[in-house]
């Protein structure tokens, strides 16, 4: 795998200096026909063996091409605020928008190179990294942004020379982090974790090149092409993400052949659970008061709440979150109402603008709509192609499992009602005059596709009740009945994660 | 003060019903008006004496009014990572949108009434707390945020009635907070910490109103009101805002006539100063070691490092920041290129985005271009209103204060071309097939009205070169001359704040 990189390559002047020009109107060329499309987003991820110049090679990126639409996400050590998050939340803040250009530096690949490059390394958290990353490159491929990942190697000879020619002088010295010298010493090792690592995670939609650096003008060259190269390829030829793509959606399809018979989870609700109003408040009392002490205990500060709210519309998911919400303090927590994307939210990942509204451990977040959107009014409405509603299945599994890995307690909630009763609810709140503001000609439109969403709503259900965050469908024909419902399961959930989990 | 509330008036339900169904009405209609003329944002401040029902009115505000246009902004005690920030820095993150509500609920009173009700109170505390709170709270209304606050209050009696009632019973007794027992103790000395604060914060541009507590229907009517009372206030009417603003712009105008001969610093400079290739090749390593060393100091991680670059177009600005950030590793710094707001950004106070960007301890954020785009480009272009860039003299200093004593070394150049040489750079650019991207049709409009634009930066020289945030300006003539010399003037800044500060 490196051994064009270790025969350490040379450009002479002459030879560097036109197709460094060129490569330079190119890459700008090629970085604007980009911006103007704004398809997809390029995420260059910078890595290598230390002492290799991968810091020149984030400089000359923002050098060559315009650095106005660039980021550069530089990842240090995490800090004890970002360790409190899933790993990958910090990655996930920074993503660079469709037609932009993110270079990654100290990226996720840092905890498998460690565990990669130890003594004895443990062959299961090796897998499980790697695994890790090729989940997130590959959700991130099949949601706008292309990957390319460049690996800087260099003999150990030359490594060791250049180094020791930047160690000579005070004024290059400081450009030696402490590491590069000591890579002289377990350079065979390092190198083989390298390997590992790289054939771990090679992808079609995420491919690695090797970069030859010990001479500044190859590894220069070498870099511009293989973004040029990457810049220029149609979204249609990712490699075969498109392949990838069909695989995976035909799974998806072959999946929901073999269980084409998805069960009405929802028509088959009990319709008729009603509470009286006196039975209601002392309910209501009774769980807002343990859901009070649950989420003020101190074990709760090392735990978070994430509640989800999917309904028809008119189902009283906003009353049913007050209720919950009362017993929070205000300071713990946070309703998000979903409402359809911003410009910059279109311009990211679906799941970028949830990542962003992560609730800190001992915090709470509300989510009135959710990711669950990608499956139900993009699906209905045609806004997701069919590829991309059937992944979103598996994707979300995944999100939410890092969220509950991480120690979220997550609840789904389904508010249910008939088609007569949303009806009801339609008319009346076009009579109300401060609960008007509440129907619009959409929801009648909603309306029409009543089987549409409900069949969304049922697929929706069946592939994403994980054991890790499962959904509760709940009649919501009463209102009282579904706010106690909604309290109960959310007290239920919190109270065993509190009670089993170790501290 | 609080005469009124402290006599506990009620409401009955018959009172009260048809007033509430009013103002619900009303409210939501107030708030839709401002959403869609989006002009300004609306920011309620909700405080009160400890057991006085300020969490219920937080609630009722979401349930009365279209929550989904509502952010609650709930702050805790600071984590640890927001105390390595400025203190108002928090509250800058989340501030609401024109046409937006934000309710600010453990707010930046905290600190203040914290003191203000100490058994021993320091004047000297007490008094720079309020004026802080004066001084952002007055940038804010002068931005575009109009902000009501309100002070829920009840006797002494009441508060006892309600915190033990809810004590009385499991269902209740969570809502009461532990500090709201305690209040009936110290309850005379809490009424005029309360007093004192509102006394020392009372201003037309952001009123204090009593919120009569006792009664949760009179609570919530007085609330209503409060709130439909400044939803419906005209821009021009905004109490005696724009007499302050005429006060302010006048100030500022009189301080212009005062001192009508602003030096004409920059067209004085030495544009012959040249260093030759190899002299600048041996003072540029010199520079970038030292500021290397600094950067990674153990001190440094308890100080940041804020540089801003302006000048003529075609100045120099983005090799100069090349050479000095050289010197920083990658995970340390980040550049913001500032071109024109975004529309989030222009529905913000203009200093937001860069509250936004303020670099946590041990990082360093370098600005090619800056907030003082509003006292150069959007003077001259007239973006902004006399009174408006006139008034951001001071309040850029202020945000600079903050930011340095937060520990930050905050270092501002200004890269100065003479006319003659910017036209050999413009055309340099133009005949570069990779340069020539730098230069637009723009540039050439700018370059018309260099006299205006050298008028205001003169201007911005003179008004904003303080102690803590000096200016730098330098012939850039000779790009060499220039990069050298904001490498020195970075290193000595940096120097000195690094050996006389204590830590």
């Amino acid at each position: 795998m490196f051994t064009v990189a270790e025969s350490d390559p040379k450009l002479s002047k002459e030879q560097a200096e036109p197709l460094e020009a060129k490569l330079r109107t190119e890459l700008l060329k090629a970085q604007y026909a980009r911006l103007q499309k704004a398809q997809r987003a390029l995420l260059i991820v910078i890595a290598g063996i230390d002492g290799a110049g991968t810091g020149a090679s984030v400089s000359l990126i923002n050098e060559w091409m315009d650095a106005r639409f660039i980021r550069t996400m530089a990842f240090d050590e995490a800090t004890p605020e970002e360790k409190r998050y899933p790993p990958l939340w910090r990655y996930w803040q920074p993503l660079p928008a469709l037609g932009r250009t993110g270079i990654v530096f100290g990226s996720w690949y840092q905890p498998l190179l460690r565990e990669a490059a130890k003594k004895k390394p443990n062959p299961d958290a090796i897998q499980n990294l790697a695994q890790g990353i090729r989940e997130f490159e590959s959700m991130l491929a099949n949601n706008g942004i292309q990957i390319v990942k460049l690996w800087h190697h260099l003999s150990r000879k030359a490594q060791k020379k250049r180094t020791d020619e930047l160690l000579a002088h005070r004024e290059t010295a400081w450009q030696v982090h402490p590491g590069e010298i000591k890579v002289r010493k377990k350079f065979a090792r390092l190198r083989s974790a390298a390997e590992l690592s790289i054939n771990l995670t090679q992808a079609d939609f995420a491919p690695w090149q090797i970069i030859p650096s010990a001479d500044p003008d190859m590894r220069a060259v070498a870099t511009g092409q293989a973004i040029l190269t990457a810049l220029r390829q149609k979204p249609s030829s990712v490699g075969s993400n498109s392949a990838r793509d069909n695989e995976n959606s035909k799974a998806a399809r072959s999946h929901a052949t073999a269980g084409a018979k998805i069960p009405p989870r929802i028509e088959k609700l009990d319709y008729t659970a009603r509470l009286d109003s006196k039975e209601y408040e002392a309910q209501l009392g009774y769980w807002q008061a343990r859901l009070a002490e649950l989420t003020r205990r101190d074990k709760f500060k090392d735990r978070s709440l994430i509640l989800v709210f999917e309904g028809q519309d008119a189902a009283g998911k906003g009353g049913a979150i007050r209720r919950v919400a009362h017993a929070f303090d205000a300071r713990q927590y946070r309703i998000h109402p979903i409402a359809a994307p911003s410009d910059i939210e279109i311009a990211h990942p679906y799941l970028w603008r949830f990542w962003r509204s992560v609730p800190a451990p001992g915090k709470i977040a509300v989510f009135d709509r959710s990711w669950y959107g990608r499956v139900l009014v993009e699906r209905v409405e045609k806004y997701a192609a069919p590829q991309d509603w059937r992944r979103a299945y598996a994707e979300i599994n995944q999100f939410e499992a890092q969220l509950t890995n991480n120690g979220a307690v997550l609840v789904k909630f389904w508010l249910a009602i008939t088609r007569a009763e949303q009806l009801k609810r339609f008319h009346e709140r076009e009579a109300s005059p401060f609960k008007s503001f509440k129907i619009t000609p959409e929801d009648w439109r909603n309306r029409k596709k009543w089987t549409a969403y409900l069949q969304a709503a049922d697929e929706m259900l069946a592939r994403t009740d994980t054991t890790w965050a499962p959904w509760h469908a709940l009649s919501s024909n009463d209102k009282r009945h579904a706010r106690v419902a909604v309290l109960e399961h959310t007290v239920k959930a919190l109270e065993k994660a509190l009670d089993t989990r170790k501290n």
